[in-house]
């Protein structure tokens, strides 16, 4: 019974996260109340404060679970990952988590934003995740690692939503060739 | 007296554009009201449909005048333009105009956004603006202009975005070295 018990909490738990991840990237982290998400993964809506305390641990769990797939595919080992490193970032323009981001973005560039820091840390743990995968000696001369990832994680945040306002008027497949052609040889080489 | 009259109508248009075009950065465009801008602006709020017809009609006039400076630095011919091109580039990663494309991108992503088409107009005349700028003959093989375009709007949303929720992990000067070392011979040289 316990283990029956536990199951089902982590079914609701797994729900609530689902639930929270599309309402907050179809209407924003602010206009999204306990009320929506209970209502959409159907479950009390008491349970929430009980799993998560408050909305921000909500967003905290969303944020975890959402990401660590990304974060995972990016941080393998060269060796363990099938396929051209270049398009697997163009696959993460493409992943609907990216609306997510997107969305919770431009709450969290306002000064006062609850979900800032946690924006920040998100940003900050792609960034190491896509540091980790560059050698040092692939860099050209004048350029640190840090810089060299911001502007890569920067362009794929930069093509996605241009991509995503405008599909029709951005070529993914160009943009990827573009990409390979500027990036350091072992970097954009499959 | 009728000179009179259209300076006032001038001042009161220019008011009410530059009131929207904050409360849209600070509250996205969905959230700001007439009232809002109206009380902003100083203006009665009748006036508003009289000048731009509706919520839309003001937005576009916003975007209009905002970007309009953006693009004439970035469009002018190089000899015009005084200093490093990289360095304008960085420049328009901190312009405070920026903050109003990141809120409004959030918007604009809905499928069923009002904004989507106008915000679709906007980076179109951005990379219009960039690519028009790119010498065909600097580009590398197998890079089309219009993908590359994509690619570095994209890193300037994109390093902007990464900037603006965190301003300390991310050293815009450096970014700008690395940038430098990316671009073709004739693109990132002063």
């Amino acid at each position: 019974m316990a283990t029956r018990r536990i199951q089902r909490t982590e079914e609701s738990r797994r729900l609530l996260v689902t639930a929270a991840a599309e309402l907050f990237a179809e209407k924003g982290y602010r206009q999204t109340s306990f009320i929506d998400i209970a209502d959409r993964a159907g479950i009390s809506r008491g349970s929430i404060p009980w799993h998560f305390g408050n909305k921000l641990g909500l967003l905290e769990a969303v944020l975890d679970e959402q990401v660590q797939g990304v974060l995972t595919g990016v941080a393998a080992p060269a060796g363990e990952r099938p396929g051209d490193p270049l398009d697997q970032v163009m696959g993460f323009i493409r992943l609907p988590v990216t609306r997510l981001f997107i969305t919770l973005l431009a709450e969290a560039v306002e000064g006062d934003s609850p979900i800032r820091e946690h924006y920040a840390r998100l940003h900050a743990a792609l960034r190491q995740a896509v540091r980790a995968r560059i050698p040092a000696q692939a860099l050209p001369a004048g350029t640190t690692p840090e810089a060299f990832t911001v502007l890569l994680v920067g362009a794929v945040i930069g093509v996605h939503a241009q991509w995503r306002v405008a599909p029709e008027a951005v070529d993914l497949d160009a943009v990827r060739d573009a990409m390979r052609t500027l990036l350091p040889a072992g970097l954009g080489q499959a």
